[in-house]
């Protein structure tokens, strides 16, 4: 069903009640390693790097400025070696998939811009020279690519297509005589559009475009185009700045067209088709269908490393926020002289923790991710399958922790208040320049759609032959208990809905297997349902079809979504049981239980509606989600350091201690003038005095 | 029990079941016209001003350059006329207190930061004199604040204190003997911090600091104190500047310190509190509470004008999102040739048409907040208990408005792809600088606590004498039908949980008695069982009764919105039937269900976790509202076109109607070349044409 429970490595562990140690203490190390994942030391080594002050831009440059700087920026990562893991050792490379990755995602520490420009050069233009074209191609560009001596674009999204990259309109039309092809944009929705390094930099593209030989079109293939010289765009290229943009004001995004633009027919990057002298097409990918979703499948590493960028952002946003509000006071409640913490308010801990707790459960499910992504590329498991759940995985958890990225930096800025308003603290940028990881290298929407698409065709596969519309009904009762553990939700259902006592309910909702079984009866049932609705839609016509997909499109999306969260609960449980240190595997354990029951929280009315929870039951969720926050408290700022970014990386005022100081410095003011007689008498206290001596005279 | 329902003109009409007419149209005019609110003529005249180009600032700007643009509007502005409609006659103003708020809100059109710079200089410095001080003062200082000559901060906030300003550190001692205040910051956290104009333009302050004279601290005045002359800050004055920040650079904020800066005893502002020659303080409010809440209230419209301002840009960005969405074209299902038009999808409807109404209840609730800011300041009905509810509605609206602003402006961010990120698309811009919106003029958070202070207070003050543990429980059951229509909702309820048809269900839910009394009985419910977890804590220690409070404050700011909510139901609702045209007011009525519905859907689980709602009913709704989107989606561009903003305004090269030129021109080409006969086969068709012949031969 999913492939979140196909394998045998993702069996869960057998249920165990852990019993509970209020006493628990993290060991931030070993914490800290077993969030650095796999390749601790180029991550490690990247952080280094991203803590150096030359690669740091400060607030307040011009958008051109910022360009200027980014561009000597990647001279630098060139320099220090950091971009070229991926690439063959035969130009110079190390073959490293996963570790380049690893090192990439860390740039965004230090400033988003250049870690996206880096992302261009070596991971989309670069990338698609190496894994669209042949050697000979890799030999010719890419030591240039490398060195940074051809800056280049990606040039695929059009004005008019996005997400859609099937649908773009540029065309390579292939001219025998010549044994050329002919770049066209045939009009301006065709434009390339939102290109970094197309509005300066650039000297030369891939460029996507639908290759015609012959009267046939192939469909999408990439072309290595070049784009200026020292004076600027050769004949026949144009275009013009996308100019400032909401963030990542580093990078020169811009427009591109091509009017008769001849490259030699040997500039198509002819992995999986090529043109022969004579026109002649072929391909070793008979589909043109499967043929595009390959080609445009190596470009997976995008998406995975924009899931890792927004964890880290993410991380950096929490550690800022939570060191402030364990060190800001204000207001008092519980003593007259003393304001409390931020971080000791139940909202405050509302607003934060559950918001620390996904994002470790996107940190674990990353490594997961990235894993796979070089089981795949290294070839130590490249099969078909694994290509495509790598792509599903990518899609699922890109779009969950790029949105979580928003939501986390929204709600740091928002506990920091003005403070968080200012660059100095680093959190409107970081924000303003992750925005638009939500829509490029695919639109969230769109990509949950894709997730959707593929539980849906694992569904059918399951039932194949079996008719539809009895199943949907048979499975929205029974295919959970038989697709997941069939006696254990059952049980687990009926022990929530009835035991009486609100610690029975309790310690049932923080078993993992209540959680997981919760998680995944709901996408089951989700899916099943949506399944019988467009089940409908099979022999209807194109038009009406479409229609009741659409009716189904948001259900379609929300599925998917379940299907994401319940793939990063797992992935959080398995990193959990890789903890050693009992203490820490206490307190991560309510992490993980507070992600769960909050999105159990989350989902309760389709809990209820559905009949997984009782009424009574649910009504003790909350409370016992306030109890963990209660617990996790103490242990918020262990489990912000185990993210193991210093001061190097954060540069926020407000996370440097100074409000720890300021604060300390009022107190010792305060005391001091109460200490020493001469401190103003509260007018308040007059009045009591006063009101006193009164009753004492009557 | 609330405001919203203790006064007659809020009764709602009869329960009428609307006849349902689809082929309603609406009435642009009208609808724009009921939009506009009490004040229309100065708002359209404010608009035509904040549709000029010398008030609009061009992207890329520096933080220096940009300040320096938005000083020279400032003077445009007093040139214009437009910024003294609330001062004094006798000064040269129009003591129009709701028509100056009007026109304000519409300067966020034209330029976030050049409405804040004006509302700091004239809605906050130039506030603080009128209210807070006397004629005098008024004489003195009004014309130069009103020129321009007097560019002044308001210097309340200070590092350590924000939204808790009766806890700011800031002293002004007397000094019987020079008849001088001595102002000074005695510790870091005591600079004033976040002040608009403090950086650079402000040659003077409305500060507050402690009044201490004979050895009292009578709490926080004002203060009006010199900052800087032509050679820069005067002696004893320091500071610097906050720098860049995430949004509103055109405002120069900064820092102000305070060494024994004295200032004539006259400068104090005087209207709530004086001190005699010898030191004497005398004021006409005898509680310090009261007073203190008395002078702090006289400043007021800071946050209904930020109510309006954030509505007014959610309505610029919904504008902007629903024109792109109706033009541009995206993957094709229902035919070959064609793509769909965004907002025929489900899934743009889901993410838009719910902000849209969101931000219709939010104007119509916006347009009553200022009509009694009104009543209250024009003194045609000041009563306190009219005052009171000002404050209160105005921190319950401002909070929520504020927030939704953030909301729609990402979601039509993300709804217009990477079109959206382009600063000329202006919603990345308009969305960095609304960010603080949230948190100044008091932190939304703490607004809320204050809503839910006063809800407690008015349910304490019904049950006077009550035992409240007893009536806590009391009302859970019982108060609601009590307190809003006894028999009304429990008919409701049964009817909607038991009617077996869904289209019953639908009438039920479509009629608003049924969704008031939902949300009404929700905030009673909710209120009346924090009461009674709170009651538990009156006669604990301070300590431990601070600790039961902080266990319910999640509870107690979800009752606060949960009110907040209702009162913006209910004045769409009023606003609903002040529309003449029937089908206008289909239309509308259509938008306001779906308002209501999404609360309910929103808080599904409580409704269905306190029996309101059966799960079967609760499984209707999502069904009713994606019907409710379909109706309203052929309205789309009439509600947003009704709003009134020209393109003058939006300034969105998206929403100039160049998508659907580049759409048509694209279309137009494909056709050309399809009936040319020259277009390329799609290598697809010629694989399914060489199966067909294949299998014809066998």
């Amino acid at each position: 069903m999913t492939q979140s429970v196909s394998t045998p490595q993702r069996q869960l562990p057998p249920s165990t009640v852990i019993r509970e140690d209020d006493s628990a203490t993290v060991n931030v190390e070993e914490l800290g390693r077993a969030l650095l994942g796999k390749w601790q030391d180029i991550r490690l080594q990247a952080r280094k790097l991203a803590g150096t002050d030359a690669l740091h831009t400060p607030a307040g440059l011009t958008h051109t400025e910022h360009r200027l700087r980014v561009m000597d920026q990647l001279k630098i990562l060139v320099d220090a070696d950091a971009v070229h893991r991926a690439f063959p050792a035969y130009v110079g490379g190390q073959d490293n998939h996963g570790g380049n990755i690893a090192g990439f995602e860390e740039l965004v520490v230090a400033d988003p811009s250049l870690q996206i420009k880096a992302g261009v050069q070596w991971g989309l233009f670069g990338s698609a020279v190496l894994h669209l074209g042949n050697r000979e191609h890799h030999e010719k560009w890419l030591p240039g690519i490398m060195s940074l001596e051809i800056p280049g674009c990606f040039a695929m999204t059009e004005t008019g297509h996005g997400s859609d990259v099937s649908s773009i309109a540029t065309t390579a039309e292939y001219d025998e005589a010549a044994q050329e092809f002919i770049i066209n944009t045939p009009f301006r929705a065709a434009w390339k559009d939102y290109i970094g390094n197309a509005a300066v930099n650039g000297k030369a593209a891939v460029v996507f475009a639908h290759l015609i030989t012959k009267g046939v079109d192939h469909g999408v293939h990439a072309f290595y185009v070049p784009l200026r010289d020292e004076n600027g765009f050769l004949p026949g290229v144009g275009g013009e700045d996308d100019g400032v943009k909401g963030g990542l004001n580093g990078i020169d995004n811009g427009r591109l067209h091509f009017s008769n633009v001849r490259i030699p027919r040997t500039n198509l990057l002819n992995r999986y088709g090529d043109v022969a002298e004579d026109g002649t097409y072929t391909s070793s990918i008979e589909s043109p269908g499967r043929r595009f979703f390959t080609m445009i499948g190596t470009l997976v590493q995008g998406r995975v490393s924009l899931d890792g960028a927004a964890v880290a952002a993410s991380k950096l946003g929490l550690n800022i926020a939570i060191k402030y509000a364990t060190e800001r006071r204000q207001f008092n409640g519980a003593s007259d002289t003393v304001e409390e913490v931020l971080m000791d308010y139940q909202q405050h801990q509302r607003r934060l923790l559950p918001l620390l707790a996904t994002t470790y459960a996107a940190s674990f499910a990353h490594d997961e991710l990235l894993a796979k992504f070089d089981d795949v590329f290294s070839g130590t498991d490249d099969t078909d399958e694994n290509r495509q759940d790598l792509e599903t995985l990518a899609a699922a958890l890109k779009s969950l922790s790029t949105w979580h990225a928003l939501d986390t930096l929204q709600e740091c800025r928002e506990a920091t208040g003005g403070a968080g308003f200012l660059a100095e603290n680093r959190l409107t940028a970081l924000r303003s320049d992750l925005d638009i990881y939500v829509t490029f290298e695919g639109d969230n929407t769109v990509l949950l759609q894709l997730v959707a698409k593929r539980l849906l065709a694992d569904y059918a596969k399951e039932f194949q032959g079996a008719d539809f519309g009895v199943l949907a009904r048979y499975v929205v009762g029974q295919a959970t208990e038989r697709t997941f553990h069939r006696t254990g939700l059952r049980q687990i259902v009926q022990t929530v809905a009835d035991t009486g006592s609100e610690k029975k309910s309790a310690i049932a909702l923080r078993d993992p297997r209540t959680q997981h079984d919760l998680l995944a009866d709901r996408v089951a049932t989700m899916v099943a349902e949506v399944a019988g609705e467009l089940q409908k839609a099979r022999k209807l016509p194109k038009a009406e079809a479409a229609a009741v997909f659409n009716r189904n499109q948001h259900d379609l999306i929300e599925a998917a979504r379940a299907h994401a969260e319940l793939l990063q609960w797992e992935a959080f449980t398995r990193g959990l049981e890789r903890i050693e240190d009992e203490g820490t595997r206490q307190v991560v354990t309510w992490l993980r239980d507070l992600f769960g029951l909050g999105l159990i929280e989350k989902n309760l009315a389709w809990y209820l509606m559905h009949g997984r929870l009782s009424s009574q039951r649910a009504r003790t969720l909350g409370e016992y989600v306030n109890r963990l926050l209660a617990k996790i408290r103490p242990h918020a700022m262990d489990l912000v350091n185990a993210f193991g970014y210093g001061p190097e990386h954060l540069r926020a005022a407000v996370a440097t201690g100074a409000e720890k100081q300021r604060q300390d410095e009022s107190m010792e003011y305060q005391r001091l003038l109460r200490a020493s007689g001469a401190a103003p008498v509260d007018e308040k206290i007059l009045i009591q005095r006063r009101k006193q001596a009164a009753m004492g005279k009557r």
